[in-house]
């Protein structure tokens, strides 16, 4: 499974689904992928039979092949927005809301990660949760330790996951235990991550820096300027919060009063680009929509997170609209789970509950416009998630000159028999969908969909090479 | 497995956790539980170890020991409003509400189980799926036919899974093909299909039967006031919908005008007992509120269900200060899931939705009297729904007289080196839970609810009988 292992020309055979535009997923049931030797998808073929595509590509007649029976292949998933530290606090937030619950879970926790050896134990954790729900790429907030967001940039780099890791910025809010001393140690040791994931990654390829304030709160101006300035001199991503909770608004509004608005605080100091990429954005004012439009940047959209810490539900059908870019983000431990479908799933209930909260709420329930559909939120999850971490030319869908990052999706199914003596004939091998048999591949999507989980994501690719493969697919 | 085998003394160590009251869970470490060969709970130990409750308890001495080294027991759920037959639609409905979903999805599969080989594959199914994710009581709604409600019966007598069993009344509204030819059909087949309950299981001890008018737009006022005389002759219990759409509770405004509401046609038809379970009631009025509330009938709160037919947010929290009886419903397949554990996880989410939605948005968010608790949303998993189905002094939590209806929930460690090579160093152990050591039984139990499944439910008891149990517990 090492990332640096060599691949072969392989013909990806079977069914399978991707987005084309947001509104339309395609679905095709007898297809064929071929990915050479540098993970690039050379052909696509639709209704076709291995014969005919041997038939159609003979220069590929001793390519190895990988057949898909029960499912599909499905591109990669992309989480736009995740703190791998915060990982062992999935789950815990009680009734908090964001401020106290960065005071009582995360700033503890991160604060530890100055033990590379805890660092290890749970980064390496998390990176195999994240690849076996099939991400395939993140965009990861670490800590404020260089030592430990590095060796996050080796797990990924080893583990052939694609991401964006940095190392987070703070020099205010958070207790003096876990704050940079000054803007200097902030900018030094930012420098210090970008430098070395460039010098282990020359190209970007797997691994990339990502320059990170926290948020707004937790940075003074001139740190918020200077990073700003860092981003540009290094040609860097941005990844930072805003506008996630009310109480949070009010104190940028309070801390920052020479800026305009909260996204103002970023557009002064440099780092509203379009390598920016924005979580939450859920309270924005249209004056502050449009400067994120005007400005390029992106946002990740982290609904599980937002209901879980009570912050509102982000308006993402209205944000479409006015064609920002959008993808999904899990935002563990704001979020509850490190699953990318999940985040799927939550991303139509939050559109559900805004179409119902709206003043014509009665007429809502039946304004289907207001809602994401299926194939809308598996839009978010990989083109939509490729285009905010500035992807969108190498993955996110299958097209040829594309690389290949995907999953193989098994469903399973009931036996005739039913199963009189507990689920499964064969252990554990149907996961938690039940097909009957009747489903057109159209409704087994949308049971993997509603009901599939890691259990379903039976492999995964990035950049054609193995990263991932479950139980019940033996590579 | 078999329902009938015979069962040992045995007592269960290790930690348990219920509920006492709504609000209170109770996290026992050191715990003991004392079930006898009836499936009683005898006694509970708390703060003790095994040598002390011999001690204490010497006439057990030669009783069977279960132990639960990396978890804790906890209370069968309970499921109070779910579609056997839908099983094979969850997760289809795409963006249907109500009564377009009942058309495209619902009465074209349910008119199928005329056919028996059909029904008995989807029952046996459903069934080993509610047990796996420890649902130890259902009531079921079943179809029109009473060959295949009797089937359904019989599978949960035989797999152990308590159960209330409805064949499905209705004279009209649902296409010619699904519906009662007349109301005396309704009734002699409903009747046919009490008598059965009663012989296969007269005392009810696992299998009782349930009278189930649809719901006021399936029935004609006639119908109804039979099946409530019906309901009465027979002192069987009663379920139906309510108020679930707007759509539908303009249809019933239209279609009995001569009831002041919604809940008033029930009432008025005799329906509206205290053995009356109604699933939704999401859009009561003041007045029927107090109608349920005098009544003594009870609510199945189904939130996973509301949302996926974008049909309301139930406001569950005044419901509960008013004094109504509540417990959870997983409404497949209107909802997406057989598991409750997800349930009480989207009851959690709705509740914050209705706290997210008031006109005081902003200062709701960091109302937590708005909000359920993880606590609650348990206690209308186990205790809330026992009361609901009649229950509540035979089950819903671990006290003396009980009978023992319970899950063993296993959480697994992530090992100290972390996972260099994928997830999990014996295959599988650690589910979706991933635990580091430092947590408190408490935080185990946050994690459980937020993260877990039903790879976490590693065993199942109904009145002390072992009738689930998966790879992680070999009985």
């Amino acid at each position: 499974m090492a990332a640096s292992a060599p691949i072969r020309k392989t013909i990806y055979l079977g069914s399978f689904v991707h987005s084309v535009t947001l509104a339309d997923l395609e679905i095709c049931e007898k297809g064929a992928i071929g990915v050479d030797e540098q993970g690039v998808i050379r052909f696509v073929e639709k209704n076709t039979s291995p014969k005919e595509t041997l038939q159609k590509h003979p220069e590929w007649k001793d390519a190895h092949t990988i057949h898909v029976s029960d499912g599909f292949f499905f591109p990669g998933f992309i989480d736009t927005h995740t703190h791998a530290p915060q990982h062992p606090n999935t789950g815990l937030f009680g009734k908090t809301t964001l401020l106290d619950w960065l005071e009582t879970y995360t700033f503890p926790l991160e604060a530890s990660f100055s033990d590379t050896k805890k660092a290890s134990r749970i980064y390496e954790n998390f990176v195999s949760r994240t690849l076996s729900h099939g991400t395939t790429t993140a965009a990861y907030f670490a800590t404020r330790h260089v030592e430990a967001t590095n060796l996050l940039a080796d797990i990924c780099l080893a583990r052939g996951q694609r991401a964006l890791v940095g190392r987070v910025c703070m020099d205010r809010l958070s207790p003096e235990y876990y704050r940079d001393e000054s803007i200097e140690a902030a900018v030094r040791d930012s420098r210090a991550c970008i430098e070395y994931a460039r010098s282990i990654d020359e190209r970007g390829e797997i691994v990339r820096p990502i320059v990170t304030p926290r948020f707004a709160p937790s940075c003074t101006a001139p740190c918020l300027k200077e990073l700003g300035t860092l981003a540009k001199e290094t040609d860097a991503f941005i990844q930072t919060h805003v506008s996630e909770n009310t109480s949070e608004c009010d104190l940028v509004r309070e801390w920052f009063p020479e800026s305009e608005s909260y996204t103002h605080v970023y557009d002064d100091a440099s780092l509203l680009t379009p390598k920016t990429i924005l979580a939450h954005a859920i309270h924005l004012s249209d004056k502050e929509r449009k400067l994120v439009r005007d400005r390029g940047s992106k946002i990740s959209h982290c609904p599980a997170s937002n209901t879980a810490l009570t912050s509102g539900c982000c308006p993402v059908r209205e944000l479409l609209n006015e064609g920002i870019t959008i993808g999904l983000g899990t935002d563990v431990s704001g979020g509850f789970s490190p699953s990318i479908l999940e985040e799927a799933r939550h991303a139509i209930w939050t559109s559900r509950f805004v179409a119902m909260a709206s003043p014509e709420a009665a007429a809502a329930t039946l304004n289907n416009a207001a809602k994401l559909s299926t194939a809308e939120a598996l839009y978010l999850a990989t083109r939509g998630g490729a285009a905010v971490v500035g992807l969108e030319d190498k993955v996110g869908g299958f097209d040829v000159g594309k690389e290949f990052d995907a999953q193989m999706i098994r469903l399973g199914r009931v036996p005739e028999e039913g199963d009189k003596e507990g689920l499964f004939g064969e252990e554990g091998a149907g996961g938690p969908v039940d097909v009957f048999g009747f489903e057109s591949l159209e409704e087994k999507v949308e049971k993997w969909v509603y009901s599939g989980d890691d259990r379903n994501c039976a492999a995964v690719w990035v950049r054609g090479r193995l990263v991932h493969n479950n139980a019940r697919y033996k590579a």
